[in-house]
């Protein structure tokens, strides 16, 4: 059965799109930990980022590099961090989450945003890129 | 005032060394999410990975890649999970956590080793290079 994400991808589940290219895309993530808050994802279905050839990893991180930039450029806060886990959808991620304090980091805290505020934000990291 | 981590480097501070080339070192987080829990650290010392020029970046990357391939052959886990923060220390670490659960990802869960254990580890994950 194809992950989530895949269905994305495929265009069977709709997401708020950031970036996308012909091997990644790059979307909001719908539960942030953060507001600007992105996941990375290779269009190829991989379970773990170190199984990923090496080639087509490296390619992954130039491609978050990129996001990351927009996603700078977009929203105030200190800094950019990065979280690859992965426990629950089996489908190689990268999290890019716009930071300030170390609880934007521990997927505990949560922001919600509307439909509306997600859409918009979308669009300017988009106009970011 | 140098980083701790540039402390390191320059062997002020003593760590337990998994790898190390010209442009970069690895070695074992002091007070670990998990067992073997290791941070990645250019020898330049700057603030944010995103600053990096992309070149170094991936460079970065690709040693992280190359270690956490030694981590899975060494630590028995569900996958190596990937995080970069940058809160605490200004200069740049990727963490690489050999992960079972999610709780070995939020930093609040500490595992407590030995010297000789630490010791013992980080010469397991050397020799799995």
């Amino acid at each position: 059965m194809s992950s989530i994400f895949t269905k994305i991808i495929l265009g069977e589940i709709p997401c708020y799109k950031v970036a996308e290219d012909e091997h990644f895309i790059a979307f909001l993530d719908i539960n942030p930990n953060a507001k600007g808050h992105t996941l990375c994802v290779p269009k190829k279905e991989i379970n773990r980022i170190f199984d990923m050839e090496e080639s087509h990893y490296l390619e992954l991180m130039r491609f978050s590099r990129k996001v990351a930039k927009a996603l700078e450029k977009t929203i105030p806060c200190d800094r950019i961090g990065i979280s690859v886990i992965g426990l629950e959808v089996p489908h190689v991620h990268v999290h890019l989450i716009p930071i300030n304090e170390m609880k934007d980091m521990t997927f505990q805290h949560k922001v919600k945003l509307s439909g509306e505020e997600m859409e918009a934000l979308a669009k300017s990291i988009q106009e970011s890129l």
